[in-house]
């Protein structure tokens, strides 16, 4: 369900290497020579080129991208060859660093804690603590106040079982528990928080089916009735990433692209993110949701290297 | 600061297997040569066993242990003999399992949460999910009642950061906190629990110091205090854990032998523990504390192979 496209024969990691420090050599830099390699390239072989070229060339791989590009081509190269744990740590970070935390940052960190596997949000949670010297929960606290605060630590350290295991009954009395709290506008009641927060995904997406089928109206959209705060669409962020992350996807990406101007970061952490896991997926939500091609409209509101670059992560060839 | 004695020559995993497989062989059982032998073999060591065991007999050295092996000598082998955090979580399992959660079950949680590494307890959590196909905090939701639910379902979720990084401004900040806290008789407190659950084990430590230095009593004796119900005495463990946890496992050994009768499965379970760890450091306490030595009490309270075993993993030559 990936869109990224690993050739059938790919070079060894030195050759790469080789080919991305001639690209960097010189006045000028090869950005397509660039693109064609680290847009082809999985997790696992972005990480041997980057260990090789420390190798070769006793120099960080990140660090001569820093100095040889620039814009937003530059940032989401850079994102992409982070190691995905790393990437999503340093979002997170970023999100938690801004001086008005809105929606846009906000749905940064639910993103991260509820469309993750559970083991690439331990992986992240590491990464944050090695990067930055104290725990990812620590700076939720810091910088975003209750009840989202109380939301976001208690998704942020879940550790959910992997597997398909649904219990029904148990997913009919927790969508009725669930019911209760949004109908009461409880929407950090710490019944509804532990079932968000511990259940596996499977199960959820049960309890969220019965939940429409026996109240009539789907969670997200009983949540929104609430009010239109901020915390109401986090909430509705933490549901659409449990029950259906390829739905968020294509929102953000719709989102970011949708009347003037674009949000490039948006975008980019989008296509980033789920290029390797559900990007087909998304595309086919977007799709049905809009009655247009995301390609189209990322090809529509980008440019130049950038647009190269996203549509090599969507597929494409260049 | 471990006890335990790993030769100075190891023999190999193989030969080791090979010793364990005639130790199992006709009709008696040859229990000197399995304490001889995993007694004195590491973690990694024990998991090199177990995998060679398997690949040249095509049988579980577990499953072979519990046939060959009874009583608390059985139990004590097999617990050492697990992976640790596959120990940690079916030790976790079995107390979150009982009829009657009192403190002896609920310590064990807490020890788990609070007296191990994060890179430890986030090992539990995966080996609880992988072997009971569902995850530990949803189980200590189904067991536990609130709040000490949502106290345990806390701490269990925590990834501290684990380097010496303290900010003494900040732990005077939530010394007050806690103080303010625990005056309230509010245990379950949002602030004393995100602080207790998100910071690293070094800045606690500082913070309870100086909870003691600006308040004149420790926070656990200020804890005790407030009742002496369960949740009390589950956050007198909590702290004790956090702070000094070779101070809780003393006393562990202590409860467990004072009085008439022994409570084996809690002694085995502090010898086993932290045998790799600091047992050196728990002996100490236990002699500050009670002016007598550790060793002694063990060999008191305890016979036979079980004896032997507790004593080889307290490094005595047997």
């Amino acid at each position: 369900m990936a869109t990224i496209r690993v050739p059938e024969v790919v070079p060894s990691p030195a050759k790469d290497c080789e080919a991305l420090h001639k690209a960097f050599e010189g006045f000028g830099t090869d950005e397509k020579a660039i693109i064609r390699i680290l847009g082809c390239r999985n997790a696992a072989q972005r990480k041997l080129i980057r260990e090789n070229y420390h190798q070769i060339y006793n120099k960080s791989l990140i660090d001569c991208l820093i100095s040889e590009l620039s814009g937003d081509f530059g940032k989401a190269v850079l994102l992409w060859t982070y190691d995905p744990p790393e990437r999503d740590a340093r979002l997170a970070n970023e999100a938690l660093k801004s001086k008005r935390m809105n929606i846009t940052q906000l749905q940064v960190i639910a993103e991260i804690a509820c469309a993750s596997s559970p083991h690439h949000l331990v992986a992240v949670r590491q990464a944050y603590c090695s990067l930055f010297h104290r725990s990812l929960e620590e700076d939720i606290i810091s910088n975003v106040s209750l009840p989202l605060q109380k939301i976001l630590v208690s998704l942020v350290s879940s550790y959910r079982y992997d597997k398909e295991v649904v219990d029904s009954s148990l997913a009919n009395v927790e969508a009725t528990k669930l019911h209760e709290a949004v109908a009461a506008k409880k929407l950090h009641d710490h019944e509804l928080l532990m079932i968000l927060s511990t259940r596996n995904a499977y199960q959820l997406k049960k309890t969220f089916q019965l939940y429409k089928d026996n109240y009539g109206r789907s969670i997200d959209t009983d949540i929104m009735a609430c009010g239109r705060g901020i915390l109401e669409s986090v909430m509705k962020v933490v549901i659409w990433c449990l029950d259906s992350p390829e739905k968020h996807f294509a929102e953000v990406v719709r989102a970011a692209i949708v009347g003037l101007g674009t949000d490039e970061d948006s975008l980019t952490r989008a296509i980033v993110a789920r290029a390797e896991i559900d990007m087909m997926k998304v595309r086919g939500e977007y799709f049905d949701t809009n009655k247009s091609s995301l390609d189209n409209a990322v090809i529509g509101d980008t440019s130049g290297d950038y647009k190269d670059f996203l549509m090599t992560l969507l597929g494409a060839k260049i």
